[in-house]
């Protein structure tokens, strides 16, 4: 999916909500739990219950691998289920990957080709030639970790440099000369609140995509005073929040419910911001 | 396996040689990759061949993931086969992974408990939390990204903060808080040559996982001399150098070769180095 065409998407839906497919058999409802391809089946029912109401999907590899094969055959129904149902939606393979450039490369192969994502989240430790291999791919794009929303972003992403510029400000100045804002996006915690000012500065036009509103603490209204930008500019992540608001039968109708809610207020923000 | 066993098996078999299962659909013998089950065939033939003559194996996840589920069931295959029949190796899933607690947890679960590993690899950038959850498995390892091998290490790994402590040094130190020697190793790629020296400097006991001897150049003399420790401390990995050696018919007896001509080498070093 292009940038003109993200962009589009969340004029049209009002909406700038990611809703993360952090599918955990172990808070399935029991019904579906006990019935045959519980991950699928769950994560059908969310997306038939939520699509009206985002504009992009974020399964996190972890929560697949974590059934070995089984899970890798279940999420690559749920991005073809995602594909010939909701073609408007963004997919996001969240699986922080980033390694040497010839094994970036299978990487790349693996989620763009093979799985058919648009796009993945990759890991800048090892600097340029572990991203640029999942650049060039038309449509498909890099969301590089930055500013992460976990406690244990203070340990290395704030470290300041010689002169005086943190890390992650680094990654983004740095890693913004690989790639253009049409290929590439940060990931930003909405947990940094102000920080979002910092990062504005380094990358004015990139979208970031923004995990930790709800369950981690983030508020959406800091992260759009400090992160909007013309075009939206943010990609605002909810998982938990949303797949589990109810353990029970009424597992999608409550997704749907707090996924519209956050739609509404983020089609408020749009509206404030000058951007519907 | 712990600490000491690891030692032992160093000493018993005279060698430190890790061979990297970096199983390529592409680069394997046509007549195996025509046959059935290719990667696995292909992998079981090289273990087969090269287990006198090393004392780990790391497959690569990439690799394995590029095939999707399939490859996750070729993997699964690779590590039992393992565990059965040369319970004396150490297995290293080199994944690179790295996430917030909770999902760091579910990787934790599959790469220790589901699919049987010693040890995972980990990148650092989102710190303690997504760190710690890998470790306090009895007898498991985390083996956490340090300065690797690339040309893009020098992007942010040798960035020096305000005190010009370099940020792979910065890792090793406030990782060593984390946890002790006999649960943490630290990839250092042989490239970095001299870099050995600092590293000790901050990481004194710690085994080092050593990539880029071979096809990525580095030497294996020169990471002993500046690297070893009383207890060795080094693994050594060889990928490319052993598994395609051959692409003919004779490429496990090929593979043979080259890893026993590095284990004596290694045999060397280790006698030199009053080890043996």
């Amino acid at each position: 999916m292009t940038r003109k065409e993200l962009i589009e998407n969340i004029r049209r839906k009002k909406s700038f909500l990611c809703v993360g497919l952090d599918t955990d058999i172990k808070k399935v409802p029991a019904h579906i739990a006990e019935g045959p391809d519980p991950i699928f089946t769950f994560n059908k029912a969310i997306i038939d219950a939520t699509a009206d109401y985002c504009v992009a999907y974020k399964p996190n590899l972890a929560f697949y691998e974590s059934f070995g094969a089984e899970g890798w055959v279940a999420l690559e129904k749920t991005v073809k289920y995602l594909r010939e149902n909701y073609p408007d939606q963004f997919i996001i393979a969240d699986a922080k990957r980033g390694d040497i450039g010839n094994t970036s490369q299978l990487y790349a192969r693996s989620f763009f080709e093979h799985l058919g994502v648009d796009s993945i989240t990759v890991a800048p430790y090892m600097g340029q030639d572990s991203v640029t291999p999942f650049l060039g791919y038309p449509g498909k794009w890099v969301i590089l970790l930055a500013l992460t929303s976990n406690k244990g972003s203070h340990d290395f992403q704030l470290t300041k440099d010689e002169s005086g510029t943190p890390l992650f400000e680094k990654v983004i100045s740095t890693s913004s000369q690989w790639a253009g804002p049409d290929e590439m996006m940060y990931v930003v915690g909405a947990t940094q609140g102000r920080m979002f000012e910092d990062i504005r500065r380094v990358a004015p036009q990139s979208f970031l995509l923004v995990p930790g509103v709800g369950a981690q603490g983030g508020s959406l209204e800091e992260v759009c005073k400090y992160g909007m930008t013309a075009d939206c500019g943010l990609l605002v992540n909810s998982s938990r929040g949303i797949i589990y608001a109810s353990s029970g039968e009424d597992f999608a109708e409550k997704a749907a419910e707090e996924a519209r809610k956050l739609r509404d207020q983020m089609a408020d923000e749009l509206s404030k911001h000058g951007i519907l």
